[in-house]
């Protein structure tokens, strides 16, 4: 019996044709603010390692580059996975879910998801009557975000 | 070398205390609408199986219950996963993104996620230059709905 389902098999990432990139953004029920929302999952762990958002440039770019594009609200700008950190994403698919609202990207993470050093985002669980952190950073984010 | 991180390994789900499940609660930033991003992942085999909203009530009683509970935008009301269609979601963890605007949950799914039928509703991906369905419906969606 497959109790798992990772690391996921699939032929190397290769950019679609302008006409199948087309058919996937039109795919995806954008928000009225323009947004999508974007689960990064490890194609090796399976780990959910961060949630973010898409406008549809975001996700065409995506869907081009192989990288991972993301749009952040705060900033009201586009932004490539790693651009700052270098802990890039490799796209290894693009999933769109049932009603189109979901983006899931399997992708090969360079380093660490998270901007504190972790290996991904979710790292407050209830453990023992505590909410306490399941993972320390694995690298310092001072060096992460080093100018 | 580990390639992945699934089943995952806890003890069965137990209900925190009231003060825990209020830290936990609080550590969760509700957007303006009063929601955040729900994630649900299988605790078996790591795959996303959807994801939805939760408001305030909808976490404290998945929290408290070990079931999870929803909010439906359109709807715009509470729902238990599986209330009509039987698929529940047991929870093995909930987990908190470092900025707490996402929740993941890990849960032991009971038949399939999706509405349509199929284990996880993430079953559109381009394949040989077409967008196709990866996965197929293991239950007739009208055998989940039936009245």
């Amino acid at each position: 019996m497959t109790t798992h389902s990772f690391p996921v098999t699939l032929p190397p990432y290769k950019a679609p044709p302008t006409a199948l990139r087309d058919e996937m953004l039109a795919a995806v029920k954008f928000d009225p603010a323009g947004l999508v929302t974007a689960v990064a999952q490890s194609a090796v762990t399976g780990d959910v390692l961060m949630v973010a958002w898409m406008n549809r440039e975001a996700l065409s770019r995506t869907i081009e580059s192989g990288e991972a594009w993301y749009y952040s609200r705060s900033r009201k700008s586009l932004w490539r996975k790693g651009e700052s950190s270098g802990q890039t994403q490799s796209v290894a698919d693009v999933r769109i879910d049932c009603d189109g609202d979901t983006v899931l990207l399997l992708v090969h993470q360079k380093g660490v998801a998270c901007h504190t050093g972790r290996p991904n985002c979710f790292f407050r669980a209830p453990r023992d009557g505590k909410l306490v952190e399941i993972a320390v950073p694995l690298v310092d984010p001072n060096q992460l975000y080093r100018s």
